[in-house]
């Protein structure tokens, strides 16, 4: 990967925004995971989730089930105080397959819990199945560690979803009441609550709100609790003393864990958890976008800058160790150990489609499609059935795939991402579309004056030609923004056959044509998806002396279903060259990766542990695949970052 | 190293036994070691481990304390139902140690600990003061468990010492009655309890209690205990059962945590927790060498192959995994997490030395001096005051050396070794004696005829001249066994000033010099310390293209504060040229190594995190220092397997 572009311009050319599930019909690479999110995933999310024990929580019809249900190994749930918002997740998950492919039944299902909790919501607009059902009388005593806005923005966001793919607006009622009780118990005014969530969520949750109910005072309200983040006095010390309990007793020690240590525009390292990092820094980017705040965005590239160039592993996987679910110290990126939760790959998918918010630049794109291709799916099996929680760049076998986790908040977090993939492909402004990922689709896009139709015909991530067909109803000025990858050495551009220079038209990572655009004007793009072997910064200890395969958007492994002997006995040469072949048969149809290598030979070691001759080595063909698909087939050794040189 | 030296032969050349503490004089290496532990640790042992609070557990005089005293970061200790085991390894550490340096205020309150063992001491003879006073009416219901016999162990250990080294037969008289009460309550006799303990430990110990007493009973005892285990049905089962306990809910699952999953004759795996595995071998050691079995030496052997050849840091070190403190699979020897208890090496040392009864050979002499000058000495800080519990091959900085541990006991049994050490430097038979490790001493060994005296004049480990002059009171006749090491890949004798022929006296790496020997013949042996680069088998995954350094006996690691950048930036080449440079004021004296050697360039990287161009490289010296030494300066990384190749 080369050098990373420039930080992006400090006064936003457009404010782009994400497109509807609705608005792009997706097939090719991602249409094959959607469908399996659709066909296999939503079912299981409210299977395994929301009919194994939520809805006692929930449905206020039932008896109050007792408040703890001891995990037991063969059972699928606990009664958890964040249960609402996986309910936001899986419904919202429903409501983008529901769009996708009919299912009569799921949404039956799902309109079911929505009449719950209208049923549930009290009358001044709270809403909690925790609060109301579980732990009466608390509410709001605990910020920090009780996820109750949390839960709130989830079903905010499945509401809007719902609401946007099935036209059914009886969550977006609900949630809009809850939103306003929200915003008159929190804010700056005499008597409200300076408060905000322990668990970023709610910031770009209201962000989404506002968008489509036009309603702004919920963006303001998350500006607020943007902006109140780490203030002194500060929060969570006041409402710890409010309810007894000694603030320097947290368990985190420090507000690093919530990003609550200081206010969000001194921050400049990404600390503590990692999903509720990138949640913030979401939130935040939406703000920034949507008031022109430079010195939030300025913040969010110091922010930007420091994950990406110091605490990101290779697959966009981040957040190393399991104790905090997150951030340790600078380049401490373990393989085996990495915790990598698939819930904060997608947080940064997240993060990075909201960075483009504010104009189209490929530093950003780069690590969304990285985080979209690599870290976060793998967190879901090929058929969508099986899932992983953390995902290691390093395995002996005995990391596999699980039906269900007893904090169940990646299942949903990766179908959602999925069934809404067509989402962070483009953006769309005044007179502006953006292209940020290539793939197999058709979207409609709103550039103020009139709707843009394109047409994206393409074998992409197999392969680098892509063909897209606009159509518009008349012929319409407005710029075209095509996303040059950063990993692309060698990317050509024609418009209706006749060649466009790339330097000419290229600013941030995007070729940008602006001209007249009729409808049947054709674009052709071609990526060059060679071979890379990556290294990583010498103070990635684990990582010295070793490389990743890499080819367009997708990082490789090998397995030792394909390499029969210890992986780490492999060595990649410098000059290895591999061949790329698209095998249809195999994880559903991938390209693999062939090379000759070399590797340590155990032969001639006659029981010794220890010598003072150097190994002998042998010519071994390898074949590697892509990260995502990983643990598919029958268990075994996994390596991603391979001894090299 | 050069591959392992041919199994032993099948009929022992002759039954070796160790000398006793008085027996050896140490002085050089060695002698300063065990002047750190007369100097501080045995006074350590007794104030943080028992007069902390024992005391109460065992003085019959005291009120019996709260079954259990919850554990306090700031304190030292909880109750521990394995107490006496702790009491009678700091009585043989302060025996050793009243022995060298006169303690009489350390003597006085060992015995009185001695009195109190022997005022709780029952009619029939039964010692346990868990059983008698924290438990009472439990005693024999979970030899699986609860560490009983281990305890009589090791007190035994701690009376035979005690009597050795002052004379005084108190505590021997008190463990003779309980031995003499196991022998009656254990056997294969009716109405006997088939048993044996969960803990090893009391094998080897009634084999010491059989030579110093003369009682071979104690010795039939030790053997039946190592024929019985694993037998069935299973005593662990039955024990179980009676006392209403499910014996498949057993923590562990299977036996193999306490080698009891089968007959030990049919062992071929070392498994399960190592500390318990080494003291179980060492044991069967004892009884193939009294007894002259060899089907037990036979599976010994098959037990030190698998040990040696798949399981065994290159620190003499073993033991990977926290989970078990043991063994996990082949060729599984992390680096950073590696558990690597300081017993366990202790332990290795205890097997490799009786395994030279059945006469000398250095396959077992190389691994006893490995796991002596480096993974068990490593656990004492070099003052005698700080301990390591584990010990990585690999930190970060953050493992550092802790005053005491709530399970303390790696303190005494580093202690006991350390100041016993004189035991395993040599072994004496009729007519024979060996020198198995070479250190400035003075022996006077008892060959049955006569007695042999031998002074080593050495600066052994840091120089490989080594000079031995004889004394004897009238010229004898016996065979001198001279080790060497198999890592030597030049040495020379000579007797007298006339050169010896190797290759003509050398036997299982044992240069046998039987002759008619006068006083004043002297011996002059002069051992290679070329510095080695040692790879690891390609199968171990976490040494892959890594090399260690050794020199003679000493593997070497590099400190942070000796080499200011990353340590897994560096490389060390093939062909890199090391200097040994003596540094008198460093680390109480080290040979160090120095070198230049290559590390990957970081200014170059211009914020990249992953990048196609690999990185530059630099020359940059190095400097090793032994492992065994490590972090007795200020805290920072460490690294015993360097990049290499």
């Amino acid at each position: 990967m080369s050098a990373l572009p420039s930080a992006a311009h400090d006064v936003p050319r457009a404010r782009f925004r994400p497109p509807a599930v609705p608005q792009v019909e997706v097939r090719g690479f991602w249409g094959a995971r959607v469908d399996a999110v659709a066909d296999k995933t939503a079912d299981i999310l409210y299977q395994r989730c929301v009919e194994a024990g939520m809805l006692d929580q929930i449905d206020p019809d039932r008896p109050v089930p007792a408040l703890r249900i001891p995990f037991h190994p063969n059972g699928t749930v606990t009664m958890q105080m964040f249960w609402d918002s996986d309910l936001g997740k899986t419904i919202e998950t429903a409501a983008y397959c529901v769009y996708r492919k009919p299912n009569p039944a799921l949404e039956a299902k799902i309109d079911a819990v929505i009449d719950m909790f209208e049923k549930l919501q009290q009358e001044d607009g709270y809403l909690s199945s925790w609060y109301q059902r579980m732990e009466p009388g608390k509410r709001w005593t605990n910020l920090r560690d009780c996820h109750e806005l949390y839960c709130a923005g989830h079903l905010i966001e499945g509401a809007v979803a719902y609401y946007q793919a099935t036209g059914k607006r009886k969550l977006l009622d609900v949630m809009s009441r809850y939103a306003d009780h929200i915003g008159t118990v929190f804010g700056p005014n005499p008597g409200q609550r300076k408060g905000y969530c322990g668990h970023e969520e709610l910031e770009l949750a209201l962000v989404k709100l506002a968008r489509v109910t036009g309603n702004h005072k919920y963006m303001d309200l998350a500006k607020y609790m943007v902006d109140q983040r780490g203030q002194q006095p500060h929060y969570f010390d006041e409402e710890a003393k409010a309810r007894g309990a000694d603030p320097s007793e947290y368990h985190f020690k420090n507000y690093e864990y919530n990003q609550a240590h200081k206010p969000v525009r001194e921050q400049d390292k990404v600390v503590g958890h990692a999903v509720r990092a990138m949640y913030l820094y979401a939130g935040m980017a939406d703000v920034a976008t949507e008031y022109g705040d430079d010195d939030l965005r300025k913040a969010l590239d110091r922010l930007w800058d420091d994950l990406n160039s110091k605490r990101l592993y290779v697959t966009g996987g981040l957040g190393p160790s399991a104790d905090n679910e997150g951030f340790t110290s600078d380049y401490d990126l373990p393989n085996e150990t990495a915790y990598a939760e698939t819930c904060a790959a997608v947080g940064l998918a997240f993060w990075a489609n909201r960075m483009l918010g504010m104009g189209p630049n490929t530093r950003y794109a780069d690590a969304m499609e990285l985080a979209l291709y690599n870290g976060s799916i793998s967190g879901l099996s090929l058929d969508g059935s099986l899932f992983f929680y953390e995902n290691p760049l390093e395995s002996r076998g005995g990391h596999n795939r699980w039906t269900w986790h007893r904090c169940p908040c990646c299942p949903p977090n990766i179908g959602r991402m999925v069934a809404s993939i067509g989402t962070y492909m483009y953006g769309q402004a005044e007179g502006e579309v953006a292209v940020h990922l290539y793939c197999d689709s058709t979207a409609t896009l709103d550039i103020g004056s009139a709707e843009v139709k394109l047409t994206q015909n393409t074998r992409y991530p197999w392969d680098g030609a892509i063909g897209i067909t606009v159509d518009v109803d008349k012929p319409t000025r407005f710029a075209l923004n095509l996303r040059i990858p950063a990993w692309c050495r060698k990317a050509t551009l024609s418009v209706n056959g006749a060649p466009v220079d790339l330097k000419d038209v290229t600013e941030d990572g995007y070729a940008r044509i602006e001209r007249e655009w009729k409808a049947g004007d054709a674009v052709q793009l071609d990526l060059d998806l060679t071979v890379e072997q990556l290294h990583a910064h010498p103070e990635v200890r684990q990582d010295v002396g070793r490389v990743t395969l890499k080819r367009g958007p997708l990082v490789y492994c090998l397995e030792g279903i394909d390499n029969p002997l210890s992986l780490n006995r492999i060595r990649v040469p410098a000059a290895s060259s591999f061949t790329a072949n698209f095998e249809p048969g195999l994880l559903e149809g991938v390209v693999t990766l062939a090379a000759e290598a070399e590797a340590d030979a155990t032969s001639d070691w006659n029981g010794d542990l220890y010598r003072t001759a150097p190994p002998q080595t042998e010519t071994v063909p390898i074949k590697a695949v892509p990260y995502y698909a990983w643990d598919n087939r029958e268990p075994g050794e996994m390596l991603v970052w391979l001894r090299g040189g």
